[in-house]
C-alpha cells in the first residue's frame, strides 16, 4: 500500500482524491466511456409491493458487468506513451475481463494476475479476449493486489478497486440514476471491494443529490458490517456460496475512510434471500443476474430498507448456467 | 370480418387506416403510453461477427412482452363513456395480459375469451390481474377472433392484432429504434398475427425512414412465407414446438394487404436455430427470451439477412422455466 497509483495520488490518500472529484470529473468519465457502455435501463421490479423498486440492469453491459465502465475510464485517462508497455491487474473476475476488452479497444496488451483458485472459464475468457494470464498462489496474488507490484515488467498496474479512475468510472452509474428517476431516494449497491458503492455515492454527492446510499452484503462474508461494528477493518470468516462476486474477508484499509464517509447503512441478506431474488428476477423481469446483483434486490426488499423509491444496482449477470437453473427451477 | 372496430374503421379497411397514419399519430401514441412502458434498451449482441446486431429487448417490458404498448394505446383512445361496459378480447397469450393490466390502470373490467388449449398458467395470470376468463372450444374461439362478436354484453371488443390502435401502439417501437440508432438499416421482427411487424414498419414509413423490414417465422408454421408464395393467405400445417408465440396456420385476410405492402422479406428459421439463439441470449446477454423473440435473433444471424446494422426485436420473455433451462443447459 502507499504505492504510486496511475492518477498520481498515493493509494493511502484515495479518499482525499475522490472527495475532491467534481461533478465535471464524473461527467467527463461518462462522455469518455459512452461509445462502448450501455446506458443500462432502469426497470420497474414488477413484483414490488408498496415500495417502488427499480433495477439498474448492469448485467446487460458488454461482458455482463459494470466493470467495463471503470476499465474504459482508467485507460482513457492514460497517454499512449504511458501505455506503451501495456497494463497489468490482479483480479479473478469481472474486472479482468473489462480491462482486457478496454485494452483491446485501445490496442494495448494486458497481463492479468489471478489466484490459482480462479475458475478455468474466467481464465479462458481473458485469453479469448487477447490477454495474458499469470497464475499465483492465493497469498502471492493477495500480495500483488495489496502491494501493486507484480514483479514483472508488465506495464502500469491498475488496481481493480482502489483506483481513482475506477471509482470515478463506476460513478457514471450514479449520474444515470439521478438523471433517470427524479423521485429516487435510496440506492442499494452490492459491496465487493467497495469501488462500486463509493463511486456511485461520490457521483451523487458531487451532484448534491440527497439519496441514501445502502451497501449490501451476503451473510456468508460480511466484512463491511464487521468493520462498522469494530470502527476499523477486521478479518471475517468466509463461507463459500453461489454468491461469488462479493464477500471478501476484509475491507481494504485504503477503502475504509471512503466507505465510512459515504455509506449510510449496510444490509446483510441470507443465501436463501439471494436465491429467491435470482428466481424473481428471472421469472418476473426476464433477467439473468449473478448472486451479487441479486443481493441488491434482496436487500431492497428487506424491511431495513425504508426508502420509497429504491434503485437496486444489479451489478452483473455472470452466473454458471447450471447454478442459475438449479435455483430458478427449485420450487419457491 | 368487416365488423366495426373501435377506431371507427372497418376491419377490412385497416390497411387504408394504417396507411393514412401520420408520424404525429405514432408520436401521440408514444406520449400516451410512456408512463407505463419501458423505453426498452437496444443492446449490442455481444457474440455478433461482422454484422452489427442490436437487440430491442421488449422482453423487459411489464408482463414480459411488447403487448403492453398496444393495450395501453387502444384504451387511451377510448372515452370513459365508451368503456363503461368494459372491454373484451380473444387471445390466448400475452395480449390478454397486457390488456388486463392496461384496463386495471384505467379502472375498467376485462373479459378474455380463450381457447380450451390455453395454458392454465396464462389463464391464472389473467385472473390474478383482475380479468375474467371465458373458455371456448377452439372453433368457437376462432369465430370470435375473426367475427369480433363474443355473444355476450361484455363491452367493446378489442382485436389483438388487426386494430388500428394496436398497430399504432406497436409502432412506438419503430420510433424508438429510429431515434436510438442512427445507422440502423434493417429490422427483423417475429411474425405472429402481423400487428408487430406492420406497426413498426408503418412508423418507420411515416417517418420516411428507409430501413428494410424483415419478418421472421419458425419452420414449424410459416404462414406468411406461404402467403407470399401463393399471392394470398393460404392454410399451412403447424407442428408444435417450444416457439409458441408465433406461427399460426394462416395469415388473417384483413392483415394481408398491410403485410404485402410493408414487409420486404421473410426469413424462416429452424427450431434448432431458435434454441441456439435462446442459449446465446442467456449466456452472452443475460436475457431470458421466449421462442418468438429468439427467432428474431436467429433470423438476424442468417445469411439471408444482409443488413449491416440490424435490430432484432426480442418480442417477449414468457418462456416456461423448465423449457428455458433444458435449452440453456444442453451442450451447444
Amino acid at each position: 500500500m502507499g504505492e504510486q497509483n496511475v492518477l498520481g495520488g498515493r493509494a493511502s490518500t484515495i479518499d482525499v482524491v475522490i472527495a475532491a472529484a467534481s461533478l465535471g470529473d464524473f461527467a467527463a468519465a461518462a462522455e469518455r466511456v459512452k461509445d462502448h457502455v450501455l446506458r443500462s435501463p432502469l426497470i420497474p421490479f414488477t413484483a414490488a409491493g408498496e415500495k417502488a423498486i427499480r433495477l439498474k440492469a448492469e448485467n446487460l453491459q458488454p461482458l455482463g458487468s459494470f466493470k467495463i465502465r471503470a476499465a474504459l475510464n482508467v485507460l482513457s485517462g492514460l497517454s499512449d506513451e504511458a501505455l506503451a508497455n501495456g497494463v497489468a491487474t490482479a483480479s479473478a473476475g469481472n474486472f479482468a475481463q473489462g480491462l482486457t476488452l478496454a485494452a483491446r479497444l485501445r490496442g494495448i496488451h494486458v497481463t492479468v494476475h489471478v489466484p490459482e483458485s480462479a475458475a478455468a472459464n474466467k481464465r479462458a475468457a481473458i485469453t479469448a479476449l487477447g490477454g495474458s494470464v499469470v497464475v499465483h498462489s492465493f497469498d502471492d496474488w493477495w500480495r500483488i493486489l495489496v502491494g501493486r507490484e507484480t514483479g514483472r515488467n508488465d506495464g502500469i498496474f491498475i488496481h481493480p478497486v482502489s483506483e481513482p479512475g475506477v471509482i470515478i468510472g463506476n460513478g457514471t452509474i450514479g449520474l444515470e440514476l439521478a438523471e433517470d428517476w427524479a423521485e429516487l431516494d435510496t440506492i442499494v449497491v452490492p459491496l465487493g471491494g467497495g469501488g462500486l458503492v463509493t463511486g456511485i455515492a461520490s457521483a451523487l454527492r458531487a451532484k448534491g443529490h440527497p439519496a441514501r446510499i445502502i451497501a449490501c452484503e451476503i451473510a456468508t462474508a460480511a466484512p463491511l458490517t464487521a468493520a462498522r461494528a469494530a470502527g476499523a477493518p477486521v478479518q471475517v470468516d468466509r463461507r463459500p456460496s453461489f454468491v461469488d462476486g462479493i464477500g471478501s474477508t476484509r475491507v481494504l484499509d485504503e477503502m475504509w475512510p471512503l466507505l465510512e464517509r459515504l455509506v449510510d447503512d449496510v444490509i446483510v441478506v441470507s443465501v436463501e434471500q439471494a436465491e429467491e431474488a435470482v428466481r424473481a428476477l428471472a421469472t418476473s423481469n426476464h433477467l439473468v443476474v449473478e448472486g451479487a446483483g441479486a443481493v441488491a434486490l434482496a436487500a431492497s426488499l428487506s424491511e431495513r430498507c425504508r426508502g420509497k423509491n429504491v434503485a437496486a444496482v444489479l451489478s452483473g449477470g455472470n452466473i454458471d448456467p447450471g447454478v442459475f437453473c438449479e435455483i430458478v427451477q427449485r420450487p419457491a
